[in-house]
């Protein structure tokens, strides 16, 4: 029953997925349904820091005509240029104020066709091409949705204030950061964020996941001089052969002594036609590293990189910034509380394991707990079909059962009214 | 007069530049000008064979749309889905049948901005993102459609017919041979094929070029395995990398003892997320050759770097043909009919000179020469701005009337009636 | 007084560094200074299974003539044509065998000569190019000479047996296969093995290091064909072009997500002539792993850029594995004695700390423990003037003295005659 | 007769072949049988500019050891520490003075052992390892000592004055600058050069040869920083990377529009173990181009590659010129006269046809030229067995003889006494 609510909107967004900046079909529908039971909608404008959105070259007319042409209310699709939202319902009552974090986008992968592949068999594979939930992030929107819903029917017998945080563009770690600094985290007392699957399985949760990667999100742009590649290629400066050594080059900086490092370069798009030596090139990367320390020493490299290449191709470049992420560190009486509760509810509780990528809601973690508040990150633990971001990826449904069941808890524990003291 | 009516139509052509595949509005506008002065046209699904298309992968509607937007006459646009034409004015009196063959398309090159950059300052420079007559073909287009308007005032004084080819996508040599093989060249005596510029200036004509490289344009696709870029790197087969390997190594495929060859890998477009292995790539390339042993021996390694890097990333590929071109050589009858010509209208007559490029002519002017007729690819000079392909190319606009005025007296000679006999 | 003992023979060590399977001199003079304390002495023919030995293209006489030029005693010189030994004292009186392992071999880098760095102040900077003790195996033999002196000093008032193993060509993992497989460890009831430095300052001790690295050393070899580079470039083959590809692509190997991975390429020697396609290319290279499924992810991938460049080039290759190592896990009970026993002489005990390397010691260790004994695995903490292997490598001499006195209270307190029992 | 002499000195030079600038036991050998017939001998430290002299890292000591034990006479070998000689003829009578130069250096090539290998057949090839006279001039040097003794002979007949140059170290283009400048040449009035095989066959001969390539020999160093490959592969800077990606760049230099390019990177040696972070790199390699401005330009982005690279890897780097080569044009009249002495002899005489390779007789030919003299570079035909610097080079025989011949009559012409003239 909550499986089959939880089932439907996981399927819905599965169904019709929205890459970073452009959720504008999932934002509207969350809207509108937390909108029916009571909560205040406020929407991406009025909830991201303009100056911190990072990575968002998007086409909004087309994005909000696909969005409306695959089921987006109109009233809140029109009403915000940035997508996202968080939804609030005050007890009246005086209390903390206790939020949860999701977020909403999906992956730039051609989903599996392979008949094996649930999501396919069951008819409801993403209808968009190159796109796809391939992270779970599908889940985490229901489970937050529902949470809300289950949340309202217990309304009156709540204090507090609840806050439900959708965040936009995980992806590329380009959305926590602008939802960090908007303004509605600055009251929050208790903040949880939760990802199902990231080695752990169903019936699991890590409560204190350790190693989130630092990361930092980039573009590079090499600009040469174009020639006919028949008459005078010697006339040329090839901005796409600058680019390929440099990814060769890239992919080679070494490991480091102090811990784990990361390097992706996830496109290259280079150039414009066959017989001409090719002007442009952009390349889209990422470090990581398992400390702010370990990533710039990856990213140093990386720029060191780029001007080799370039003097050695006799290009221009450009290196800017896309996303960041920082480290994320669980506020112990939180780790501890979790682990009573997730324990009476049957989890086999795992204190740390390492999580290996990383998530921008640690920019949201580090606002709460800097300003006093305690935060996080809790891993719930879903069997899967095949690896995140793979396209044949596929979660087990119940354990979002599990997990809304475990943070209705949570929340229910600190939004208890004092208990009365009669005289 | 003759300059200011060829410059209007050039300039109109460099307004608006079209894409291989994708000249609706210069075919339209051509075909409107050369019906109305008497020309039977037929355009490109009836002079192109289908089977012999290559490289055409566009997106119709969008470009239709375009160019109606630009001012294509609609009879003209909708009446065809391939691009090109052939105009055909039969005297209706006996006499060979005479024809030149000029080509429509524009490079995908970004327009210069500099303010000497001539058609800037002149307001025609291109209106179209990423696309700009580079090459000259707004030239070529200009010549062939006035030519025919000054043959078709002279029409009364001539027998035999005349047959202009105005072919579509020579850039990467896609249209020459379904042209060649459309069946409007078999009855064709005699055919004459232009470039402007190519090494020559201004009052200077080459007569019997040499070096016509053999090419092929080919496609590379790489297929691999994503995976997500910070959790399990080691699970995806980059191929990306792969690509970019692909490309050092075939950039240094070995010189040739027996003569020039070439390669260009003109565009790489690969991946599809920042976060992602990226499991796919698409490299688009040409090789040349001044023979086809040269070229073949380019294009054998290319095929063999593509599958030595394949499996160094675990990667599966594709490679595909996507155009191809073969040497010329000029019939000697007519290399000497046209040294008298143009020596006569005041021409500096090079003899010979390597073209040093591919030009899918080849196949048309083989066709006619082994049907028993003669055909020559002739170079007419053009000072230069910047050198072919170049984003600030620009030429002699003067070039086109002395080429205009030669191919007017090769027409007319050929096609001179009978001289009476009175007894 | 220990210390100038000490440093006596680490000094005249490092003066005169050989590398593996040459360290003649070495082992000859530790034969004579051992032998004439007492000990047994088996020289590496005796002590190394011959089938196991890896890694070992050395010229025997060349090598021979230089230590004996640079003064090994002739009558240990001569005596066995591989390098190594082991030292046995036996009490004669009933009790365990207990043994060391120290390392002879140096590394091939040229010693700095930086002013600053210590043996070149003091004058026992290395007398052999491109050859240098940069890891402290001259520290590891002087240890081991040492504690065999006070050992034999001390022998009346011991029972059991002693077994000092000087291994050669620890550095690539070369020598410590055969010496397991010698037959000498088949008796030894508790095995030491030492190493100084490894992230441990001066008086620190690491008890139970983890992080002992997997490995396979490796040569690849390409063969291709010659020709004249100006004549007929395409006709060679080159390998010399193959395995710098080669090297870009291993450098690239994807990080795991499983652990630590490591991939070097140490050596590259590629063709014999300027004007002529390089023909052959050899690379010494190896790759680590946390566990031996690591190394062997890293090797495999090895394997497939191997063939993938092979193809590529039209080369043919070979590879051939140089050396290996697996990892250590100390027995717990000597961890314990370790502990207490440092604790007592005033070592700060680190319990365990990442080792990050290899060390194929680790054969002796499981051939002891795989027999029923106990073998552990200590680090020596001592400051380092630089990195093991850099150039400006050394190391505070005092360590030895504290790694000498600890080992000889763990020998006198293995070796306790049994206490009387009187009636 | 004349064979058997040529073919015994060919295939004594062929069996011990010595690489540029060893030549010890070559010179010594010519010396000797020169000297015995009447030719005054000038060794290499008499005739080569020393400061001209390029690319010569030999140990002296150990070759001149090896051309004596391989049968060189110790008075010549210990008369000269450079290689190489002039064998002056004076014939006491007024005349012009007529000079032959041939080269007498093998290729760094182990030799073919292929039964079907005529030197291995017949018992003659290579016995030293990785030399080989793959190029020819083991015949070269024989045609100048066996012509030597055939003018001797005729040295009565003659007037005016001999000059045979016996050039050292023409691979690499080494020796042809240093000699030039040696002071020999400046009363030279007509010198011939030679070369076997080189696109013609057996009873042809190019008269005028097109197509000589200037060349630039360079090394390349880089310098980086060495570490712990386990340890900490990031404190390195890997110098053989850096190489490995310059080689890369460098063979993908893209070829020109004006003309005939060529780079070889014919050795790369790098590193020191295989567990250290290589520090350093030697690359040896050429650029070549058909004009001076074309190998301006290889050598130039050659430059541009070696800093890009040095950046990349954070490694410094050492650029060294090692030899250069110019182009050759022959004197019109020599040409002609050789084609009517040529064509009397029985030759199938080709005016032009292009070399395609560098040979450092140009600054010999300039030399003379420049002075007001006159100078051909002649290319003998000869069948060959596989191509120049093949490791299954071999050449007809018979083509000596024929080569001879016409030197012979070349020389016997110009030395004519002036006819008597009677009263």
């Amino acid at each position: 029953m909550m499986l089959e609510q939880l089932r439907h909107w996981r399927r819905d967004f599965h169904h019709f997925p929205e890459p970073g900046w452009c959720e504008y079909r999932t934002t509207s529908l969350i809207a509108a349904a937390l909108s029916a039971c009571g909560y205040q909608i406020l929407l991406g404008d009025r909830v991201l820091s303009a100056a911190a959105v990072m990575g968002r070259q998007i086409d909004e007319a087309k994005e909000k005509a696909r969005a409306a042409a695959q089921g987006a209310p109109q009233e809140w699709l029109e009403a915000s240029s940035l997508t996202g939202l968080v939804a609030v319902l005050d007890t009246g009552r005086p209390g903390p104020c206790v939020a949860l974090r999701v977020d909403l986008d999906a992956v730039k992968v051609q989903e599996s066709q392979d008949p094996r592949h649930l999501p396919d068999q069951q008819g409801f594979a993403s209808l968009n091409p190159q796109c796809m939930h391939a992270c779970g992030h599908d889940g985490h929107a229901a489970m937050g949705l529902v949470l809300g819903q289950l949340l309202a029917q217990r309304r009156e017998a709540l204090s507090g204030k609840i806050k439900l945080f959708f965040q936009p563009a995980e992806e590329g770690c380009r959305g926590g950061k602008a939802m960090a600094q908007g303004g509605q985290l600055d009251d929050v007392d208790i903040l949880y964020a939760i990802h199902l699957g990231i080695h752990a399985g169903s019936g699991e949760i890590v409560v204190a996941p350790t190693g989130f990667l630092s990361s930092t999100k980039f573009d590079v742009e090499f600009h040469g001089t174009p020639a006919h590649a028949g008459l005078e290629p010697n006339a040329g400066a090839n901005a796409l052969a600058a680019a390929c050594q440099a990814v060769s080059q890239m992919l080679g900086i070494p490991r480091h002594r102090d811990g784990l490092t990361r390097l992706n370069i996830g496109t290259l798009n280079a150039g414009a036609e066959r017989n001409v030596i090719p002007s442009f090139a952009l390349l889209e990367g990422e470090t990581r590293g398992a400390s702010a320390q370990l990533n710039d020493y990856m990213f140093g490299r990386v720029q060191q990189i780029v001007e080799g290449c370039a003097r050695s191709y006799g290009v221009d470049f450009r290196i800017r910034k896309q996303g960041e992420a920082v480290s994320i560190e669980n506020s112990p009486r939180l780790v501890h509380s979790v682990t009573v509760s997730a324990d009476r509810l049957g989890f086999h509780v795992i204190h740390s394991r390492p999580f290996g990528a990383s998530d921008d809601a640690g920019y949201m973690l580090e606002r709460v707990q800097k300003r006093g508040g305690e935060a996080a990150y809790l891993v719930i633990g879903a069997n899967l079909a095949a690896g995140h971001h793979h396209h044949g990826f596929d979660f087990d449904e119940t354990a979002m059962v599990q997990g809304v069941s475990l943070l209705e808890a949570l929340f229910e524990a600190a939004l208890q009214p004092p208990a009365e003291i009669s005289d």
